[in-house]
């Protein structure tokens, strides 16, 4: 799920909203699963993965990450990113292009405070994407870190990240293939609204 | 659906044929959908949308496109490329970079002329991603195109792209959020696999 808090009221934060209420009542899995795209100057590539969307706040799409992870080093030298989501049980695409920034060390140890022991013992013990002998090396790192005496204390190297779209496109699919697909640019603070061909 | 032709016999190939069959016996929903991210010299900025993955021939990943859309006009100066997938039904996402190549006029004029003619008058008829006034007026093109006289003759402005990857991550999620993360990296000609962190 992902929790919406003092939604933006213009037009493009309430189709995200409403399409993501069409797509819970139709049962939609892992509904909060988005695609982050990101470009790594030092390689030139390009990367993507799915993280999982917590909240929506005000203007703000929010998810938590390893600060130390590939991804966090690509946000410190490019901080544009594509974000992307598909909701098959109601066949839309949502495509966004964004800054991002991080969360503050204090909102990070509020959230932290809140989440399951299970949770952050997780967090404390991986070095996200690091290489690593085994899986059963994984377990193992988990279990010792679930012995940690403050399990409510948020590592420096973990937390937020926030990023508020400068263009949207609702796209949705049709059995015809004659998709739809909506287009809300922001300029000059405003939001653009156009439609593109399929 | 994907359709698999000669499948190449290497380790992480095998793999995600192993892994499509499992997604595909679990009914996995528009299991051929896969998120294509790239980067736009001209603009400074990364982008992505799913598209819809036809055919794995031997090392080949082959999806169709129009030749003038902006991913096209990215491919042109930046060839690298992340494609995504994420199968809910049994909770898995495979990552790839990849370098893309145009498919020859040959090969798209053969899969063309074994579409149906309903799916061709769109192809011909859409400039996609371009503006268009309203989504009636996508259906009114669309109507217009089904009267064309040659539906079976491939525009050279439409066909197919293939990608052949040289990374790949099997990511496995588990409820306890110890996810499984394997590694495939081709180093001379070879296949280096490890695990990393989650």
């Amino acid at each position: 799920m992902i929790q919406f808090k003092n939604l933006n009221q213009e037009e493009p934060y309430l189709l995200f909203k409403s399409k993501y209420d069409e797509a819970y009542s139709a049962e939609q899995k892992v509904i909060e699963a988005i695609s982050i795209s990101t470009f790594e100057n030092k390689t030139n590539e390009v990367d993507s993965r799915f993280v999982n969307l917590k909240f929506v706040s005000d203007n703000e799409f929010i998810f938590f990450s390893n600060y130390k992870s590939p991804k966090a080093n690509s946000f410190e030298t490019h901080n544009q990113i594509a974000a992307l989501i598909y909701w098959s049980s109601i066949n839309v695409q949502i495509r966004m292009k964004a800054k991002i920034r991080k969360m503050s060390n204090d909102y990070n140890q509020r959230y932290f405070e809140n989440r399951s022991k299970k949770k952050n013992a997780l967090a404390i013990s991986s070095n996200q994407s690091k290489p690593i002998n085994s899986y059963k090396q994984v377990i193992e790192n988990y279990n010792k870190s679930l012995n940690n005496d403050n399990l409510k204390k948020c590592p420096e190297y973990w937390g937020g990240y926030s990023f508020t779209p400068y263009y949207f496109e609702f796209w949705e699919g049709h059995d015809s293939r004659l998709n739809k697909r909506e287009i809300f640019e922001e300029i000059d603070g405003c939001w653009r609204h156009s439609f593109v061909q399929p």
